[in-house]
């Protein structure tokens, strides 16, 4: 951020009064510009034992694979969310489920929400934003080649928790910040 | 938002090509400016079977009373931000447990994450942001002075799962948008 959103005059970043953090303050119009984490919501569409994945046909991580998923929009839930992306990849209209994983992605100011879902009719298609989309059984899952660690731990963790016959939900932290970044 | 936060020209609200909603778009330097929910991270921190709640100093909802919760920051988890805010609004130490409500907030664009907590020695004060910190028995909890929908829901479902034994997670959500808003 270089200019206020308000006013258009250029911002510092300082501490205000009161608080414990750098912000970027307008010295104009006095608004601070707030930033916070970003809500990535998706699932694991899941149609006679196999998982829906697509291939990614964006940056970042073109060519690999993933689950539906993507920014969460103002205005919807978390399960909304999910159920939108799987309609814009995968072409898929799905049931949304029980929450899987909240992966907290500190480098790039994310929480990701995955869910599991229920592919409604076997059908799906390629979107926009995927290359190619697929049902894949536990064992054709591509897992050298899976786009981000969150989808990888959603993906492992639908996995086990299916063989044990349960449905719990599972918080982890993936930090790639370098060491001068953890105390801003 | 009237300005690009990038350049300084004033921006245009309106659907991108390829997007399917309106955004702020800048004509100058072509940045689309994203608006996405905040995440609200909190918890109910309990102490020898009593629940910790703050009287807001601050608005919205002035002299209501509250758990401790507040904008979840960059760079930390929802659990590290409600042990911030127990913190930094009632001087209360607590241990994070599990998970317990996820409420959309649809009409302000949050999502509220609410937690379990134990208050780690029955130590407390008054935070900056609050005008009074006090453990309340499930008796002595003013229901009628609760600032929030999303606070009530969450000390609800703490009972009533503390009634039954177990830690569950609730979902819901709460939409006071006017009937407008809801297309945009």
């Amino acid at each position: 951020m270089k200019f206020c959103a308000d006013c258009g005059h250029p911002v510092e970043h300082r501490t205000p009064p009161g608080d414990h953090l750098p912000r970027y303050v307008c010295p104009s119009c006095g608004t601070i510009h707030y930033q916070n984490p970003k809500i990535v919501a998706g699932c694991v569409p899941e149609y006679e034992g196999r998982l829906l994945l697509c291939r990614r046909a964006i940056e970042p991580r073109y060519g690999f694979w993933t689950i539906p998923a993507g920014f969460m929009e103002n205005g919807e839930t978390t399960q909304q969310a999910a159920q939108r992306e799987s309609l814009e990849e995968a072409c898929a209209e799905v049931v949304v489920g029980s929450l899987l994983a909240v992966v907290h992605v500190l480098h790039a100011d994310q929480v990701h929400v995955m869910f599991r879902a229920r592919l409604l009719d076997g059908q799906f298609g390629v979107g926009a934003e995927s290359l190619e989309v697929k049902l894949c059984s536990e064992a054709e899952i591509p897992w050298a080649d899976i786009a981000f660690r969150s989808v990888d731990f959603a993906l492992r963790r639908y996995l086990e928790d299916r063989g044990h016959g349960v449905e719990q939900h599972h918080f982890t932290t993936i930090d790639f910040r370098k060491p001068q970044e953890h105390h801003r």
